[in-house]
């Protein structure tokens, strides 16, 4: 089990990304979340509010992925599809949950809890509720998906509570080794490397700081002891580049 | 033409920004200059560092769309495998293009001028460059596919010169709202509006400030007429809802 390796799908759901109007933070955060226990995230799809291709989306997906996250699209405005989609996608009721129409009603006064505000508690039947310790609305799992709001904050808020959920196994471990060498100069001989240890992750992230070009070469894997020899390895390599 | 609408497709490739270690700031860039020119973006997906994942988006997409823009992975390491991914993609040769090899001759002095930099020079044959006015390793155009670096500086210096490779119309319009009262509240009459101006797009971005929550209305169209009547019938269902 220590290496062994779920695989993760998010889908994050809104015009506003599209359009360049909001930047996509989820992504950044459920990629290093997922990662530190252990869950690999293979492709982030953004797509906008539209219903037919979330549903194909998720449709073409749920089988091939341990997991699939979306985030968006939960809300109380017409905008805000995703959990119909995804019952639709799963071919799920999609009905009030008492559950989360409770929270709601306990969360807001009698005045202020609208048809909109109630909107938020429908759901696939037989959805498990994700607790939001912000602003109350659930995100909800339904068999492997994870439906999650767009907020960033409130995503985060939410993430703790759902970990149980997932199958941890050993995280995904790094070692950063900053060349001082641009990547022009270290790209053969890395390859080598590369090739040589094919099990490790290695990847090459080039840097401009005080007008000198660096490169932070990022060594990736489950396994401290995959990752020893391939430092060293690239260690020795800079070290006869530079003082050859 | 003017109300015509191109789309495009976004290919963002990279392990680091799905590991998280990196985040896409691309989207954004491509999602709101595309815009400014009338060219929608459909679709931004981030894929890891795999041949074959890349090869098969393009074939599966770049009949749907006007545009496919894919950035990272066309520089000197072993994990730039996006060039030749999209020649072999469009079944096109994979060779050493002149102009570009020229391009990085006169940048790099003799000594400097490795193999690993001069694997940059490798396109599908036919390519079209994209001159980069930053560290000169230039992007290309083959088809309707831009293959542009994932580093965010290069990729806005790059933009201004490809510009005219696209086919420009209107531009999208947006008209911000700023409603003082919560999504729960205005989410019911913002559906109505929505049912009845069909043809134009209405987003609701709720936000927070100062412990209160508020919300961003976004009317967005690529035509002010339609817009107008939109913004006046949500003025006046925030101002009813307000002062009943």
């Amino acid at each position: 089990m220590e290496n062994s390796e779920a695989k993760a799908f998010l889908l994050i759901i809104g015009n506003e990304i599209l359009s360049g109007r909001t930047k996509d933070a989820n992504t950044q955060f459920l990629g290093r979340k997922l990662g530190e226990i252990g869950i690999r995230v293979c492709e982030s799809r953004i797509l906008p509010d539209d219903e037919k291709k979330i549903i194909d989306t998720i449709r073409q997906n749920k089988d091939q992925f341990d997991y699939i996250f979306t985030t968006g699209g939960i809300g109380p405005t017409h905008d805000d599809i995703t959990a119909k989609a995804v019952a639709r996608a799963l071919n799920i009721e999609f009905e009030r949950n008492a559950e989360a129409e409770e929270l709601l009603r306990n969360f807001y006064s009698p005045d202020d809890i609208t048809e909109a505000r109630l909107s938020m508690a429908d759901m696939p039947k037989g959805a498990t509720l994700m607790e939001n310790p912000i602003s109350k609305a659930p995100g909800f799992k339904i068999e492997n998906v994870f439906v999650l709001p767009g907020i960033p904050k409130i995503v985060e808020g939410m993430f703790e509570g759902l970990r149980h959920h997932l199958a941890e196994s050993s995280p995904f471990l790094s070692k950063t080794i900053v060349s001082p060498l641009p990547e022009g100069l270290i790209g053969g001989p890395l390859a080598d490397i590369q090739a040589q240890y094919q099990q490790t992750e290695i990847g090459s992230y080039p840097f401009s700081k005080d007008g000198k070009m660096g490169v932070n070469i990022v060594i990736r894997s489950k396994n401290v002891e995959n990752i020893k020899p391939v430092a060293i390895a690239i260690q020795n390599m800079i070290q006869r580049l530079e003082f050859p």
